[in-house]
């Protein structure tokens, strides 16, 4: 049976994502929803790049969802996807090395002062304070599933102290794990370096907003990779101007490409990334859709499904 | 017999280091050389801070001296520095690690286009090309002592691939390296981030200049963290017009403080940082030269030895 990718990408990168999924798996034929002209009944399988609900809707019959990248956050509340399907993310051991490594180097440029000497710079300042090692540095995580302990397994060796927190408490070798509003309020009273890397839920839309910021120690410094609808904008910026955060570098944003009118890009103590953290690697994620795919063909459990109710 | 702090700080800085280097040393009697009236034939050992000709003159009986610093580029060549006099430079394991901290700072921020993405803030882009992954780049140093190699130690568990040279080929695990100037040609032409460690010397000034720049491959990136002495400023400046060199982080000058109009501060390539990449923990700097000085006055050969003829 025909397998169909529905996203919302133009239609060729939609055609050259199938060339590559194509070229995992040769067994399957699998057409890109853009050129498909056959029976949408006869599609079991959708690969779905949050495609918007019209795309999806001709697809009532699928009985396996697999999304081509790891936020599915879209893809749960979709209207047209069948309640029964299991829908499984992308869990891509490159993306998490990519996250691990941009996590890394935002923490250590936030650590060594990079945007702090960059402004003495644009005024050819020459100064210095005393310098902190790793081991005198906290960092905590909003989050503490597959991508934020590859931030920890990577940071850990650097010297950093490590603090995460989550929905329910998860042991994490070396990592302080908190749990609930109590335990968020014990973390953030003590993280200096605060990286958020929880999935957007209806429970963390919102989550850094005013009280969050207001938790952390004066000085306290933001990440935020995972998803733009954490943040409260307004509180964000507050909390900068009024020296309490003193930096805060922001990968994602509640609408993207980031707006060229939109404050974020000219604030002096707000760095922009254009959601590059973890950028996916086509012919990984390929293999990857793959390979669980041949795992539903052969009836077993594919891998990394998401609970619906729960929304990761 | 008394010591003496002889240096060329101010003498405010000078009497503050005293007062660390006798409290980790009681049993010693030691002097800011700004305050000492005593005879200075009486001094036997004298703590280094990089002071004037005129200031070491007269302690001609020194029979050991102790560097507070780390480089010795200035004290191995000071004419009135007695010649038979053995010289400690100032090995700290707190400075190796901020030096490996900050080198690894710079070398993620360098792969990951910190300073690109930084150019695209200013001007309002949004956009990214497809990314590398730590182990898809290589770094090589220049340098393989104690500091080269506490950043070696730290970059390799991230994935980056490791080269190193120095004057004679040593082996380290996990790191390919080089010696002799052939050597330097094969490790230049495989190497993206270039990570400057080597000591400053007759040999290595001026090593980074339009020829050592030629052999990188287009688009490598520069760190240098040793002395501003090893940069022919005006090639570097060159191969960064040119578009050969992409980004340049410059911890150290030819003049420090860097003098407010100097073009390294303008240049849209080059990140200027205040000669931060490992600063002195005086606290822990005091108990490393007082544990010497023991060393010395037990008999025994002090740590950290200087060849004065080598010159580090």
């Amino acid at each position: 049976m025909p397998i169909v990718l529905v996203s919302n990408l133009a239609p060729d990168a939609e055609r050259r994502w199938v060339a590559l999924l194509q070229a995992a798996m040769p067994e399957e034929e699998i057409h890109p929803a853009v050129d498909f002209t056959g029976d949408p009944a006869t599609v079991d399988v959708v690969i779905a790049a949050n495609p918007a609900p019209d795309k999806l809707a001709p697809f009532g019959s699928i009985r396996f969802v697999q999304s081509l990248w790891a936020g599915v956050e879209h893809l749960v509340h979709n209207p047209a996807l069948p309640p029964a399907a299991p829908l499984a993310r992308l869990v891509d051991p490159n993306m998490s090395q990519a996250m691990a490594e941009g996590v890394a180097a935002h923490v250590l440029a936030l650590h060594r002062d990079h945007a702090r000497f960059a402004r003495s710079q644009r005024q050819r300042v020459w100064s210095k304070d005393p310098q902190k090692l790793a081991r005198e540095r906290t960092v905590g995580f909003l989050g503490t599933g597959e991508l934020a302990r590859a931030c920890m397994r990577m940071l850990q060796p650097l010297g950093f102290s490590l603090l995460g927190w989550s929905r329910h408490q998860r042991a994490i070798d070396g990592v302080a794990t908190f749990a609930g509003s109590d335990g968020l309020q014990t973390m953030l009273g003590g993280t200096e370096i605060l990286v958020n890397l929880t999935p957007l839920t209806a429970a963390t839309r919102g989550l850094i907003d005013a009280r969050l910021l207001a938790a952390l120690p004066k000085g306290a410094m933001l990440i935020n990779v995972a998803r733009g609808g954490h943040v409260v904008e307004a509180d964000l910026i507050d909390a900068l101007d009024r020296g309490h955060l003193a930096e805060a570098v922001l990968d994602v944003f509640e609408i993207e490409p980031l707006p060229a009118d939109h404050p974020f890009w000219a604030h002096p103590r707000i760095q922009v990334f254009p959601h590059v953290a973890a950028q996916t690697d086509p012919a990984s994620a390929a293999k990857i859709a793959a390979a669980n795919i041949r795992r539903f063909r052969r009836g077993e459990t594919p891998h990394d499904l998401v609970d619906r109710q729960r929304g990761y």
